[in-house]
């Protein structure tokens, strides 16, 4: 048991489908040195508006998979399976499945982060419906920062705009327009947005065209990859099972070609995908 | 095992979510004496865009929750399903499984219908990618009707538009118009166009508005119905076997509160959904 326990291997990065990818690419281009495996869920995506059990679901079935693979360390690289699963697997599976493993999620490395960006104290997020109405930005933002006011709009048209590659056409003008005016009128002395959503930076040029000056945009992956950066120094335990061969590895549950066309628009980059079965 | 065939039960319809419900209506309409069971497998929802293989597994789930609930036809009122799985199906798995139940598609009776609209033969359809990719309009139409041309178009982004209650809003403007724009680029002489998805009736109005006149939109609900009501004609054995209450219940198997409140775009009526697992 101790020896599986020191073997090395791979981080685990997993997302619902492709967004995870702009989280997976920033942490990369931090923490080139560690070995990662990309798990994309797509044969079920997106999970954006599905159900809490469902959502919670589908999680745990990839966080087994990854520690089947023998991944210490997992991302939750997802705001849904974040804001919907990762509690409850923090809380009540880990303990059961193995203590020694972690399931770490990508809300609070971008919770910590926003304080030093406000000025008016007003932080907007943009979310799937799934995040936004479950309030875990707002929970997790008052919980550190207390004094901040937190207002979320759900843009659930948006991932539909990115996996069809409108992202930066003119028919997603209007989508993007329609989300910024609805927040800004809930709360007009907003001066911090949050992309809640992994797919939403590849909006990014778009939103900051049609966000009055003044306000700025916070992208996760910067983040989350400064907080892993941190937790693996912060463990040393953990760090030490973590392999060093700099590659990467992408697994998904539907077509791989298809995942690589699409990994592509997200990467930049060509890749190959495997694809393996969770449920 | 005579009785349980000859025991009377409802007509299933199954789709992927919710854009089988645009065929349940106008099924209701044309033959309301019987009772309906319609299940959308929202969780696992959208089939659009997925393989084959999923498809084909996913639509298996269903037919096999159909038969456990003693239906004897059931009708995959989905497009996708129809393309990717209703053939393996009816050929494979039903003689294996029953071969005294039967199940169909929406594909063949919207094919039969074509030809009486069309004066240049040329015809269009709109479709999810995994529809158009199949080819399974152009097979099935050049088969009856060898003469008429098909051409198709995949227009991804509708059934998003649709499900996010966009279909009437300036937003959609955009993408219908882009898609028409494609398809007759693509083949200037057609004057037919069969909506080759269940959700597309909802963004008619919009296609009508942004068509060239003398262009004929075929929306496939009607066409089923028609092909249902002759088909329980032709089979009175099988029409003997259809419970005759007049009643619908509905399943999903996500959440039914959602279900519910998306089912009253469609419907526009107000409907109580159950959840049911099927994988």
């Amino acid at each position: 048991m101790a020896g599986t326990e020191q073997q090395q291997s791979p981080i685990g990065i997993f997302d619902s489908g492709y967004g995870g990818l702009t989280v997976l690419s920033e942490i990369k281009s931090l923490l080139p040195q560690y070995d990662y495996m990309y798990l994309g869920d797509n044969a079920r995506a997106p999970y954006g508006n599905r159900s809490f059990e469902i959502v919670y679901q589908f999680t745990k079935d990839a966080v087994k998979w990854f520690f089947g693979q023998n991944c210490h360390l997992v991302i939750l690289a997802c705001n849904t399976a974040s804001a919907k699963a990762l509690r409850t697997i923090q809380q009540v599976d880990l303990p059961a499945m193995d203590p020694s493993r972690r399931v770490l999620g990508v809300i609070r490395p971008t919770v910590e982060s926003v304080a030093g960006f406000t000025k008016t104290g007003h932080i907007g997020v943009f979310g799937t419906s799934g995040t936004i109405n479950s309030q875990s930005y707002d929970i997790e933002i008052t919980k550190l920062h207390p004094h901040l006011k937190v207002t979320g709009e759900a843009c659930p048209i948006w991932v539909p705009l990115v996996e069809n590659n409108e992202f930066d056409k003119p028919g997603a003008d209007y989508f993007v327009k329609q989300h910024i005016h609805n927040l800004l009128k809930k709360d007009d002395k907003i001066d911090t947005i949050i992309l809640g959503c992994t797919h939403y930076p590849l909006l990014i040029t778009k939103i900051k065209q049609f966000l009055p000056q003044g306000i700025q945009v916070i992208s996760q992956g910067k983040y989350v990859a400064e907080s892993l950066k941190e937790y693996l120094q912060r463990h040393p335990e953990m760090e030490k099972r973590c392999s060093k061969d700099g590659t990467v590895r992408y697994f998904t549950t539907d077509l791989p070609g298809k995942f690589a066309d699409m990994a592509s628009l997200f990467l930049k980059e060509n890749i190959e995908a495997q694809k393996i079965n969770i449920d």
